[in-house]
């Protein structure tokens, strides 16, 4: 194994333990070409009980480290992190490229959010108002009995695990929102990266490894282990070290980490994003008004990545009539005009076809495109797809409510506003439910608003569910099984919370405090004795 | 049944069910008088499937109203129900004596604590902070793409369960910290009246049945069902409608409700605060500079309500010598001068004899006091005591670090502060661990305070865990086994955030959004592009 070079960093084929590069097991295996299915190089070896047991000593000791060092170095380590990620240069977009077929110019803006939210937590951890910092002091005269100080706010967990994922090789994956949330949130990562993407992940993980030795950090407080069996994840899982969990994937593997997390003697909390159908609501008066803007809207989210979204609109729910078979038809159309892509690895363009054939064989569906039939283009091509259905036919079959991960929709038409109201009520959580709707429309469909709001995390009006803006109002998450936990999100600066919880200090004198809690510290948002302030004490 | 007459009101035997008393049931309880065992008037019926199902769809159909209803009216009812607590006069404590034997002082003061909370919630529900709303305004011309605008803020959950406790009749039980903390949330409440309190939680659920229907709100905005059976608990965690469970009380209770909620098609939260054993590090310096108020102090904390706190110190931890042995007999001499006081129950005296006999059989412990060997006064009378083991003993026999219910705590010596630090890093999760230190020995146990950090919810400072401060800097919670949610807080303002989650709406048009995201609220709390603000937009 000779490793290869880009742009002066070798490519090892190692996880990164703290501030070494190791290889010690003999499970041994490979990406490969999204198109080709060929093995690409190097190979990778499934981290072993010693090597996970390693990231995860210097993880613990790294954060008993890290309670003691001010907020600010924080925000320098996600800073040089920045940085260290965009002098990869090219080689990383290129490694990324060829692992997951993703092209160039998405890679590109995939980094640039990468990037940028990681300056954003960085601001977010300076500013500290998410510390929720609250002090309320003693009156030792009070009648019948002396109040004493107290004073809290949010601390670190402890130690993280993070599970990349296949379809954000950047932004949701090693140095992703959920890494850079624990890092603000003070808490050290133990990354497993996503086994179709290792050279991406090795190389985003060495970067991270840099900025935390030039700045000169505990050396726990990030690691990286390669795996693609259920095992390594279900350890670190397991380890009474790891104190929380981020992912981001299938229904199937959330759900199997939330469980085992749940059965731990001690449960932990998994933040679990498992994608889903993110409906989309044309009514009536914004169809009449924007037909063929609606199609092409349409077809562009469902085919936006290949349709590898978590938020990619899977089901648009119309009322029956003239008008939206006009509107199946375009869209049908449109989605035949676009070029047939690839996915990010031949097993998912499998789980594609598998949903997609789900879908065309259910009694009462009917497609309205080719679908995969449009021929094999490589090994992991997959043709965009439309179906339709009624009301009736998809609330007797639930099979067809679940996700089919990649550029398939469906049409559901309902016979009334009634029964549209009743879809929406039976709807699982999802992460976003869209609103094509004019201002009559809302009036006439009164109370939809109302259920989407109790389904998702997100209802977004006129607009499309992909594309998921990074900024502190940004909610990405939902009620189950959109997330196994609808109070947080993924996205956007309220991320951080996740991994903290508030600690709460009685009586205490000013050297047992932590900084942003002692009397003189100032320009940090705190309630003091119910009014937030920002000055001193 | 005649029930009985206070105050005006009836006392019959019933649950409240939206706006109706109801009682189908055949399966019959009663409470029992703690001193003698004798069975009180009137008798209660377990609820029955349809009664449940009536409180719940009731609930359901009460949190689609609350949508539409301004948070103001949560803040009225709130207030409403602690004068409509206050209206019930003496028979209230009355019943709450006749059924828990807790003396009348301490009911007074913990009705003033009830009312008091329903009261420091409405003023945070009218402030608003808590809903953290954000605006994120569009930016349409921004490139590459336009910046969409973007609002969230904390919406309630729908329905909640909540159990009352049996420790705490009026502050944690019907309309105690989480009832309170969901209403304010907007959120509708199940309570489950604890059986060993039903007269006093029937009195409760009707004040805040009368408080309901006089604001003219929601009927299913409260239901109180009565039942001593683990169906009825199971039944409504397991319920689609429910969507979180506040609980207090034992360990095994809560965790088997975590398990049932977490075992669900879709995983709902339980926040359970299940006690600790809240230990005492009694410092060096500390101890020498006042021993016999160390000793008074613990043994008030020990004995105050008969040692039936959550906060309750069941662990003091010293470093072997003269001086903590001076310690340990000035505290089992003050121990013994505490009268023998009547428990909650005889089933709870049950328990914590046989705590007791845990700790006096275990091999290495001593017992320093008689115990419950002082005589049976009555049913539920119980005896303070006092054990008294080493570091070594303790490590090995891991029954030692279980919770005893009651007025009994294990004193364990340590031979060096390193052994001290082990023992604490070794600890399970706390609510509370407290220091008795000064300066020099905070500074000589450097590293300690870090550890209970780890360990507890609150650590304290000088002081003694019992007595919980309801203030917005308060935390009561702690890492499991203290409570099944470590992040969140059952006494506090926090505590609110607990029965919401973020919703988000994506160029939604003012009409469609709720009142607190509307351009032109003013006065609340909203962080508006990235700066906090009051002010209109």
């Amino acid at each position: 194994m000779n490793g290869n070079q880009t742009n002066g960093i070798k490519i090892n084929g190692r996880h990164c333990i703290g501030f070494s590069a190791s290889r010690e097991g003999n499970d041994v295996f490979a990406a490969c070409d999204p198109a080709t299915g060929a093995e690409l190089e190097p190979s990778y070896a499934e981290a072993t009980a010693a090597e996970i047991d390693r990231a995860l000593a210097l993880a613990q000791s790294a954060h008993a480290s890290w309670k003691r060092l001010p907020r600010e170095r924080r925000a320098d380590l996600l800073e040089k992190i920045a940085d260290e990620i965009e002098a990869l240069g090219a080689p990383l977009l290129e490694a990324a490229n060829r692992e997951t077929a993703l092209p160039l110019p998405r890679l590109t803006g995939e980094r640039g959010r990468t990037v940028g939210q990681l300056r954003l937590f960085a601001a977010e951890v300076r500013d500290g108002s998410w510390l929720d910092a609250r002090i309320d002091r003693a009156i030792p005269d009070r009648a019948p009995l002396p109040k004493p100080d107290v004073r809290s706010f949010q601390q670190a967990l402890g130690p993280v695990v993070v599970f990349g994922a296949s379809n954000f090789p950047l932004a949701f994956s090693v140095a992703g929102g959920d890494t850079a949330s624990a890092l603000a949130a003070g808490c050290p990562v133990v990354a497993k990266g996503h086994p179709a993407h290792p050279a991406t992940s090795e190389l985003v993980g060495g970067a991270i490894q840099r900025a935390v030795q030039a700045l000169d950090l505990p050396e726990g407080t990030f690691s990286l282990l390669h795996g693609r069996s259920n095992d390594l994840g279900a350890t670190l899982v397991r380890d009474p070290r790891v104190q929380a969990v981020g992912f981001t994937g299938s229904l199937r593997g959330g759900k199997a980490l939330f469980d085992l997390a749940a059965s731990r003697p001690d449960p932990i909390p998994v933040y679990a994003e498992m994608g889903s159908t993110n409906p989309v609501f044309v009514l009536p008066g914004a169809l009449a008004q924007g037909n063929g803007n609606v199609a092409a809207g349409l077809a562009g989210s469902v085919t936006l990545g290949v349709g590898q979204f978590c938020t990619n609109p899977g089901l648009v729910v119309a009322l029956a009539g003239e008008t939206t078979q006009e509107l199946a038809s375009s869209l049908a159309a449109k989605l035949g005009e676009v070029p047939v892509g690839t996915m990010l690895h031949p097993g998912i363009r499998a789980a594609y076809d598998a949903g997609v054939e789900r879908l065309r064989s259910t009694p009462g569906v009917q497609a309205l495109t080719n679908g995969t039939a449009q021929g094999e283009v490589n090994k992991s091509s997959a043709a965009a797809a439309l179906f339709q259905t009624d009301a009736t036919t998809f609330r007797d079959h639930p099979g067809l409510s679940e996700e089919v991960f990649g550029p398939s929709t469906l049409l559901v038409t309902c016979s009334s506003k009634d029964e549209m109201l009743d879809l929406a009520k039976g709807l699982e959580g999802q992460l976003t439910s869209t609103l094509l709707a004019n201002d009559d429309d809302l009036e006439a469909f009164e109370g939809l608003v109302d259920v989407l709001t109790e389904k998702a995390g997100r209802v977004i009006f006129n607009g499309y569910p992909t594309g998921v803006e990074v900024c502190p109002s940004m909610h990405h998450g939902g009620p189950f099984p959109a997330t196994t936990a609808a109070a947080t999100t993924s996205v956007g600066t309220r991320a951080i919370r996740r991994f903290t919880r508030p600690i709460c200090f009685q009586g205490a004198p000013q050297q047992a405090l932590p900084l942003e809690l002692r009397d003189k510290t100032e320009g940090l948002l705190r309630m003091i004795d119910s009014e937030w302030s920002r000055e001193a004490i």
